[in-house]
């Protein structure tokens, strides 16, 4: 029976949950609450690198007090032996007397097993909790689980005319060091940052996590079909702290200068002039990755549009206007009628110093 | 002496006098609360056409109960003789015994002229309450008056990346019927709508208040070099009831086809191949225009950008785009250092329907 103090604690549970976004792949970025006789005994997030679980973390910080208590659980408890023993089995184990799960996992190794194990030990359960927050937090991972391929989420940084620099190239800044920040943190909620080989030449971009102090920083992944990036640049040289992956035309080797500064290849199919993007984004599902966050160029964000992949675009607009001789924020789409265009919905919208923020998810 | 309440009734005039923008030109829309012991007994605006003043409106309604009473009015009461006799003298007639003045007026037939007249009849006179509030109401009426040009609203409806339309020119709707409500009050409040030759040839727009019932429509204005817009469109076909003016090179004649549905010809000077953007602004300022709206397209949108001339821009985005072979908002600017575009600062930002609106003030 769900009681009035059943939604705080899972509101709880599900912001812990958050922090480990960009930081858990390839497992699930799950919050746990663990709360004996009204009070809060265990709190767990699923950790950098995936492990432990946010059950375990909870469990641990709870000790003897998970005896009898109740279990907020943003994700169905994991049912499948990895490298450490399931969390429903530890649920089981600690003498829990309820769990709440918002989500079912549709992971097929867990989906009801957990609850499954759960239940057959007389533990009551309980799901659906918070239910839509839940899967909106896990967007990524089910996206990878069910679509094959991480959520993708499309920067754009633009004047108010959506121009990225002036004609002769010149972007920084557009937007305010807040903006700035703003984009810093959803590269730390992103599991890779992914940018076109132009790009990666033209800025010469860390794309790491700044100022944050974030533990795990994101994948800089480089769509270029002919892996040419600059041995030299920023990205290759810092290719052992933070690692750097190059997606590039399967029929042909990355260059040996990359490898040996430690960049890795993603070999993957090419349409026409340029690298295919569900290629790309089913390569990197396979790495693990459940959230990428796509910064430009207009050719790579114009493919991730054609090919209908963009699940959230981040619009965040200065009030200066370029003109059109100013670099445009996406190259073409061939959309000649209106109807053609996805459309998206606005889900968010907020001043950031003086810039604006408009976030907007695609309708499906 | 201030008293806690006098805020309140300012704040009430000044909204009464917004009610008159776009309607009381050449006038400057003002608003009037006239209160006796803690009673509001007579409020009014600046009228359709600019007369009756405010004040006039305000002292009718209250009727014997203006003697002794206190006077809101968000701009310096006038002094000169024009059609009607002025409202400082009204004032001393109706035995006023306190009057509240927001702003003093920049109108050097007026400027401190309206006060002392008060003043030398025994009547305590306040001013500067509200001030900067009353100011940014009176912007387009201080802009002519200073500046000898109306203040300019840019208007863009566009994508997220900026574009006006497919390449293929489908524009018809990018944003929903909720933000073209809201350009329908923005065009009613500004006292002429402005579009480009190309704009009024491509799209035959009507320019027109739809829905909102205004008493009196903003002037449509098309800025076109060689006053070429179809005899047959919906404008010349309309402009013995709205008034249409075409500012077109002074060189050559307003063609007798328009001449004879009524149309306006504004002969302007012209810079290169375009008419000169100062010279459309002082000739709409000498006909008694205030606050003028522009809806494009590109070419003007971007003269008036490159004169340094717009005052507010605002941007209507949804949530689709449209890719680099769409029409963009605005053309070519010259800008080629960040550091030479003039910067907006954010005064409003809303949802509008499924659209997005941002109101962008230029930084001086």
């Amino acid at each position: 029976m769900t009681r009035a103090s059943d939604a705080r604690f899972m509101a709880l549970a599900l912001s812990l949950g958050r922090r480990g976004l960009g930081q858990a792949w390839p497992n699930p970025a799950v919050g746990c609450v663990i709360v004996r006789d009204g009070w809060i005994v265990g709190r767990g997030w699923t950790q950098p690198g995936g492990r432990p679980h946010a059950e375990r973390v909870a469990l641990d910080q709870a000790g003897e007090a998970a005896r009898g208590s109740d279990v907020f659980v943003t994700l169905e408890p994991c049912a499948h032996h990895g490298m450490t023993p399931p969390c429903a089995n530890a649920l089981v184990a600690a003498g829990v007397a309820r769990v709440v799960v918002a989500l079912g996992d549709p992971d097929p190794r867990v989906s009801g097993r957990g609850l499954k194990i759960l239940r057959e030990a007389g533990i009551t359960v309980e799901t659906g909790l918070m239910e839509d927050a839940a899967r909106a937090d896990q967007a990524g991972f089910l996206s990878r689980v069910e679509r094959g391929r991480p959520l993708v989420t499309l920067k754009l940084a633009t004047s108010v005319d959506g121009r990225i620099a002036t004609g002769s190239g010149e972007s920084q800044w557009i937007t305010g060091p807040e903006a700035r920040r703003v984009v810093h943190g959803m590269r730390a909620r992103h599991d890779a940052v992914m940018v076109g080989g132009g790009t990666a030449r033209a800025d010469d971009p860390s794309l790491t996590v700044r100022g944050l102090g974030v533990m795990q920083q994101p994948v800089r992944v480089v769509v270029s079909r002919r892996a040419d990036i600059p041995a030299d640049g920023g990205l290759a040289r810092t290719a052992r702290e933070v690692p750097v992956w190059v997606c590039h035309d399967a029929d042909a080797a990355l260059p040996g200068v990359l490898a040996d500064a430690g960049v890795d290849g993603l070999p993957c199919a090419v349409r026409g002039r340029n690298v295919e993007i569900g290629s790309v984004l089913s390569a990197l599902a396979e790495r693990g990755i459940t959230r990428v966050f796509c910064e430009g160029g207009g050719s790579l964000a114009a493919s991730l549009l054609q090919a209908d992949v963009v699940d959230e675009m981040v619009a965040m607009t200065a009030g200066l206007a370029l003109g059109a001789e100013g670099i445009p924020a996406l190259g073409a789409l061939e959309i000649s009628k209106l109807a053609e265009a996805q459309r998206f919905e606005l889900a968010e919208l907020r001043p950031v110093g003086g810039d604006v923020m408009a976030r907007w998810v695609a309708c499906r």
